[in-house]
């Protein structure tokens, strides 16, 4: 249960108490001999808080009017617009040359304290090619809100889904994400895709390639692997994991990282609730239905529905099953 | 990740970012030629902050002492409810009037920047009514409450419970949205739902009808569909969906929104973890236990206890495996 | 959708609204009548906003530089993590006295309006004895993110485990709230618990035991037990359930709180996405894997590998499957 339940602060300066030297010492010498869960220097890591930011002026900016800003006229839209970039730009900026900065420093080419013009300009740059994809990003989600509203019979308008669908939140900032990875981002997009994943219970890995309108319903449950290719206008449910069958190591017997591990599905198919399709060999062919909880590691050819063959239930009164447990 | 891990905020202004004017052009036109995904003019859509406002307001007014205000005492009481539901009918008032005015707006019977007195005097009604299921709405939660604790044997108390289940949660949003729904307010319950979802991966739709004493454990990627209907003392654990077969369409290929598509599940049936239950005409008698995983798309009679025949289980040693993939 | 959607607050005052005096009295009258669902008096139950507090103070001591405070340098830490314990520790003490007073009090020894002078005593010993434990539980975490890195392919760098994995998280909480389980510290476990629940769909109960170099991969939907044993190198997927086969109940019906109800998992195993292994006498020797989607509620023997028969697929084209439905 999230501490926003309590939304009037009621923070009250705790007593006073005193940190015992020897614990501090100890605590202190940890963290000095354990570099892998520490992050000491002048080299800042990309700061989730700002990225959080960053993608809520995105979502403005993809659905103006929907959140943030209320009231836009149409006379006022490229004042909004210029401002709002500008504020984009910036953050993306700020943020790149950190990622850039740590990526440089993890490399060993960048002392500690050091400065990086190099990263400074290719922040930058970074920037100026991340909002020049923002027309296309409006374009890519306008056809999932249809698509989402298309799919399902319980929505009563576009609107709705835009406001309060999880799918439609998970896709937005899968396809923000997707940019950035593209442009080989470093950190930021995994840090999207989790927050979007700790909203919305939907899991896309940056990396995965979705074509157009696509639709995750309810969604809680839903992992979308690294390297799974997704085509248009593909529908999937909750609890569905396109996933990897087994992991290829390399002959030290450490995963090698890269390969193309998850599947590929056509366009035009649906998944139902819970069903699993495994591995970097799978093709899902265009038109598939994929029914729920099936379990899927072969390819399966276009136009063909897969069910699982019914299992036989039991059914017993209480009374016998009580009898039969005793 | 949410954002709120870190919990001081260290907002610095990002340098400065100019937006090119082709750029800002071209995003303002996008706005301009595609009305499904923004919201021009002076009729506000209901906001989702002030929604979430309005819950927690309602969350303290069902569990008084629990969340927001501490150290009631009983001669405070009157004070208290009068304050909490003024600001409860005031929040109600004025959301409902942005969800009627955005009615009328997008039904074409209302300009952009057009006043709706009508509108403002159902808004102050909807509030009136609204605040005048309150009472039921905390006999309810009451019930609902102890159904957990009974229904938990890792639950130490009811206070536990209301504090910290996620389930208890959903199910407080569920009736509180459920109440707006049954009074066809729109837009409003399934945000208040979906920010639910969000909070706890349980996704009740606010038009499912569900009797007294419900219980949800542990509860993520839950699904209860629009028209399930659920009756007293049911419990219902994570991963269970109670869905849609297939949607019926009209002769456009169109789906037909508002028919029956979930199941009825009768009185004292216990439905448990990754069970999928489908289909308007699907109907679980009274008593009924349906087991893990089972997937039931025809009626179950009264008394009967589902269990999917043991799936055969393949065991081989590890060595054994790897010697099966070489 | 979390309403930090719309991150710049546009709270405005509603328009006033009057609270209907009957209802009022009403509304008063059934918080004084129902005790189950209000909690009235002086003391103050513990306070979820301010354990969400504590939470991050301590995530910023285990993962210096990646929360919290930026840019620390080796010369700061000693003063860094001294005041860094000295707020952890004055939130303990300050969480546990109510929560030591709480159970004072429904255990009718203690007036709601009086002093415990015992549990202010007793909550700054908490506080000491939680405080001692940090070394431990960063040495924990060190090993529990790199299994999470050894374990997923898509992982680029320890540091994007720390900052972006709902696993990791959820595990960081674990470990936390498990120690003041072991404290026998009352409410406060579960509430970190299952604020960790909410924020990443992984549920652990503070209660379950689990040995070292844990990694929780994607994670939506995982439920594990309250009395769960799990040994050293476990690694688990989404969806997976390690829950009660049934709950023993005493001679009048009520459930026995507190037996083993939960499976007990070795060393190395390897559960994937949704299996589900219930009971508490089922053992899952060491090296052992577990399919997706398996359902075990009897032991496994060590190096065992554990599938299911694979269901026969069922295959139609899509022309087959639209005329077997008509």
């Amino acid at each position: 249960m999230s501490s926003s339940h309590t939304h009037a602060a009621r923070k009250t300066p705790p007593e006073g108490f005193n940190a015992p030297a020897a614990l501090v010492e100890k605590l202190a010498q940890s963290i000095r001999d354990d570099g892998r869960i520490r992050h000491l220097g002048d080299v800042p890591l990309p700061d989730p808080l700002l990225i959080g930011e960053f993608v809520e002026l995105c979502r403005e900016l993809v659905f103006p009017g929907f959140f943030g800003r209320r009231g836009l006229s149409e006379g006022m839209l490229d004042s909004y617009v210029s401002s709002l970039i500008s504020r984009i730009g910036a953050h993306m900026a700020d943020q790149a040359r950190s990622a850039l900065r740590y990526v440089k420093h993890i490399e060993s080419h960048l002392a500690e304290t050091a400065e990086c013009r190099e990263c400074d300009a290719l922040a930058m740059q970074v920037a100026q090619e991340f909002i020049a994809e923002l027309p296309g990003l409006r374009a890519s989600l306008s056809l999932d809100v249809q698509a989402a509203y298309d799919g399902d019979p319980a929505a009563d308008h576009t609107d709705e889904v835009i406001l309060s669908y999880p799918g439609v939140d998970a896709v937005f900032a899968y396809r923000l994400a997707n940019i950035l990875h593209r442009m080989k981002t470093p950190l930021i997009p995994r840090i999207i895709g989790e927050q979007a994943h700790g909203r919305t219970g939907i899991d896309i890995h940056p990396g995965a390639t979705i074509g157009p309108s696509f639709f995750v319903d309810h969604g809680a449950g839903v992992v979308i692997g690294e390297t799974t290719q997704i085509g248009a206008n593909v529908k999937i449910y909750q609890g569905v994991t396109l996933g990897a069958k087994s992991f290829p190591k390399d002959e030290r017997g450490r995963l090698i990282r890269g390969a193309k591990r998850h599947p590929t599905i056509g366009d035009r198919v649906t998944i139902y609730a819970g069903a699993v399709i495994l591995g970097g060999d799978t093709v899902v062919g265009d038109d598939c239905i994929i029914s729920g909880g099936v379990f899927v590691s072969e390819s399966v050819p276009a136009g063909h529905v897969v069910r699982q063959k019914k299992p036989e239930l039991v059914m017993r009164t209480n009374r016998e099953a009580l009898e039969g447990h005793a």
